[in-house]
């Protein structure tokens, strides 16, 4: 006999997002917010995540009006830049991600640091009103906050700063937080990764369910 | 001042790796499936996973074998295949996602199921005994299962199924384990996701840490 089950992807958003909004505590977030962090929620597939998610003033509508005006988005990762649904964006916007990119390993080996922490000295032509999504590395994330300690380096719109993991990532976050070079939106602790970050940035991208 | 980390990749996944020992439940399993499951709750940075993972009987020696033989790695969804770090790959293995091919969107329509159990159709010719790992679509999992239901489909070696969420991903997981198939294995409950998949299949491809 075959299983049956529930085939028409838009009945499954629906549905998925109403057992959310019906479990989760979402009453400290404003309307921007809830529909970001419903989404976050979704890919976490925990209800639990939801007093885990920080949004600094005004990091939605930031991160939307840079999306909108055409930033690009920067990506930590590989699963973070592919997870991107394309025909969300609203304006055909570039998702790069460094990460592969020729030198990298040398880099990181001059460095003295990780590939993904190495990776991000590609993204400063690009820095400049991004959109920044930090889903894997947390040395990525403390590399971002150090460039962005010289005045120079040029400053991102906004930051969704969500390494996962047992070393640094916790560390990271709360560093994103205190320094605060930009809106930014964390999740504290030890979770996080890519699905998490992808799905902040497919909400901030189109406000569709 | 910059922040202080430890930019140091190996010793991270050390101390990452020890920490999750110290403190998560791994007793019941076996030494090849602590490494898998080890890997997996490094990925979902949560020690809570533990006791939701699921092996059963010879999962990890089939998969393992599978990917030492040459045998394809089927993924659902491409936040699971361009996850998979290729360098562990045992037999430069081929890694498929049918996703974005041609045509996905109006066999889904033609279908009444959705893009990801559509694109499963693509996968009946790499199916015999591929490594398969769904870490997203509940549907995907249970239209493989029902494909499966056919005798004259042929079988992969191995399934995780990790699919992740509120409609559909206990109950996809459930009925895999319930049928058996083939040896599985699986994150029960809403849990799961492109990461945990994505570090089952590193954490069969090698046993390096």
């Amino acid at each position: 006999m075959p299983h049956e089950y529930e085939k028409d992807g838009a009945a499954i958003y629906l549905h998925s997002f109403a057992t959310i909004r019906a479990e989760a505590d979402l009453a400290r977030f404003d309307a921007d917010e809830e529909q970001v962090a419903v989404r976050m929620i979704h890919a976490a597939g925990m209800v639990e995540l939801a007093p885990h998610i920080r949004f600094s003033p005004g990091f939605v509508t930031k991160a939307r009006a840079a999306l909108e005006g055409g930033a690009p988005i920067l990506c930590d990762a590989r699963m973070v830049s592919e997870g991107i649904t394309r025909k969300r964006l609203p304006a055909d916007n570039e998702v790069l991600c460094t990460l592969q990119a020729e030198g990298i390993a040398e880099r990181a080996a001059a460095m003295g640091n990780t590939r993904s922490a190495a990776a991000l000295e590609l993204w400063r032509p690009h820095l400049a009103g991004a959109l920044v999504a930090i889903g894997n590395a947390p040395t990525a994330l403390f590399h971002l906050l150090n460039m962005l300690e010289d005045p120079a380096c040029p400053r991102p719109a906004a930051i969704i700063g969500c390494p996962v993991g047992f070393v640094g990532a916790a560390e990271s976050k709360d560093a994103l937080w205190a320094d605060q070079p930009v809106p930014c939106c964390i999740v504290e602790g030890r979770l996080g990764g890519s699905a998490i970050a992808v799905a902040a940035i497919n909400a901030i991208a189109s406000r569709k369910e």
